[in-house]
């Protein structure tokens, strides 16, 4: 019975901020992301023989907070498919967690395809990318390998809020390099951020409205591989998303020293004729999109930024996968 | 004839980004500035028996830009009032130019003073504000002491648009830290900036829709004395403020790595109950509004930032006068 599944986190180039639904996470504009191979969780789900669940997160006991996120979200699978078995969950993230590198969103990915293995429920990726929505947003994404959208949907139940696939993992060979300044947990939740800043922010109804023409730049630029289109609308979208934090009232600010550091380097970069482009969630971290033909001079460059403390160079990743 | 006039720079507390009118810089907003003691320009103006003007700038001959703009400023009141005589002119600032902290308001207002001086042509402030908006937009503001609010006017002649002072200086006995991260010229001029970012910034609209309610806020927290009000709307208006030039595009970042440190640190100082809050204009540098009975703790605590050139403590400064 038992199974493990391996899912990649994601990072978006269109990016989700702001809930139409807070218990559903449906979100409130379309979101377009890339999968990368080198972030990601491994979960181990089997029936566990006794009379609660048992979660090992990390190597260890989770925390009550985490374990009964997790319970939760199985219950959602137990509820609608009248299962009564107990599970032990092992779960492992081989990076930081909530950190803005997107842990939740491998980190339910994962889980719902365990889920669906160890109850044998033969669901369809975008049944499994409903529920991993509604254990975190993005993690709907996380389902998918390659470039995937989140399309919001409209219906109030959350039934068409779900990702599809744009283009497979080995349609677009491109880099990401995650640049790490701070890997310690951020103050503010995105969930309370997000919250916070559709509440209050005189900016985000010019965010929405002027979402539908980064998607349509970035979903063809990924089918044309124009690194530049993706990458110009990418560092606008993230520019946007920042300024209605910025703007949420009291503000929301992510970004450390260093984040500001690494946004001049990759201007230096461009203007030196390297292209490479930046974005950034809700953290200080840093995420460059680049060709691999860059890496090296890129890698160089980043790495002489005072107050880094690691970077991870990605490729574009897989599916979430049974090992 | 010889007259020299000292004026104090400004800087505001409710910014102005954005006019309706290049030549005659009419705003497209209100704003509100404090008048600061320490950071000031010297000009002496006088008859020059000669066939042309010579500008002396910071003690040399201006450069052929500087020195034009001058003329032409000077020519507006020969034109005016039908005047012949060439000038003299020689213009002294005690800080580092086109910096982002003011310079050309300081200069603009001294020179307008000391030409009506030396011309002898009796203008009320409220016609000298004018004159000074000419030569540089926020220089309407530094005619006054104290506090001063920029009336963006309706007019398309610009006749209505001009400062007038809210309180003297003796009004609110309150500092005004100048934060100096970098004085080199910025890359970007404020006239290119405000431009770009009203053609292209999405958010510009909402900069203009929610400014009535921070210039109220600020004005009644003005009055009222209170640090509070005034700190909160200051916050929030420069943060709105550069989240326009975040998302203009290209994309305007005027802050540095320093620029954060030092607004991170305004929030600890914050949280330790040390009451304080920050602006920045279209430079790097941090200006920190504060009671003098936290003078010398903020002074300690900013002064452990690093990447910190120098600081300077303000007061509220006072109208340009004749010296």
């Amino acid at each position: 019975m038992k199974v493990t599944v391996k899912a990649n986190t994601n990072i978006a180039l269109v990016k989700y901020w702001g809930k139409k639904d807070e218990n559903l996470k449906i979100p409130l504009n379309n979101s377009i992301s890339m999968t990368l191979d080198k972030l990601y969780t491994i979960t181990t789900s089997d029936i566990f023989d006794n009379d609660h669940d048992q979660v090992i997160f990390n190597n260890k006991d989770a925390s009550e907070i985490s374990k009964n996120k997790i319970i939760k979200f199985v219950d959602l699978f137990r509820n609608e498919y009248k299962r009564k078995e107990k599970l032990i969950i092992k779960t492992e993230n081989n990076f930081p967690t909530a950190s803005g590198l997107a842990s939740s969103a491998s980190g339910f990915a994962a889980l719902a395809k365990s889920i669906n293995e160890v109850f044998e429920l033969n669901l369809s990726d975008i049944e499994l990318s409903k529920y991993a929505r509604i254990g975190s947003g993005s993690a709907c994404r996380s389902i998918y390998g390659g470039f995937v959208e989140w399309q919001k949907g409209n219906r109030d139940n959350g039934e068409d809020s779900y990702a599809i696939q744009l283009v497979k993992e080995n349609y677009w060979d491109i880099r990401m390099m995650v640049v790490i300044i701070d890997d310690k947990q951020k103050d503010k939740s995105s969930t309370d951020g997000m919250k916070e800043t559709v509440e209050t922010s005189p900016f985000y109804p010019a965010w929405l409205d002027t979402i539908e023409n980064d998607l349509n730049n970035v979903r063809q630029g990924i089918l044309d591989k124009d690194l530049e289109k993706v990458g110009i609308t990418m560092e606008h979208n993230c520019l946007k998303m920042h300024s209605t934090m910025f703007t949420t009232r009291p503000a929301i600010i992510y970004w450390k020293p260093a984040t500001l550091a690494v946004i001049n380097k990759v201007y230096e970069l461009r203007k030196l004729g390297v292209e490479c482009y930046f974005t950034i969630d809700a953290g200080p971290n840093v995420k460059i999109l680049y060709d691999q033909n860059n890496s090296e001079k890129i890698k160089k460059e980043i790495m002489s930024v005072s107050d880094i403390t690691n970077l991870i160079e990605c490729k574009v990743g897989s599916s979430a996968l049974i090992i």
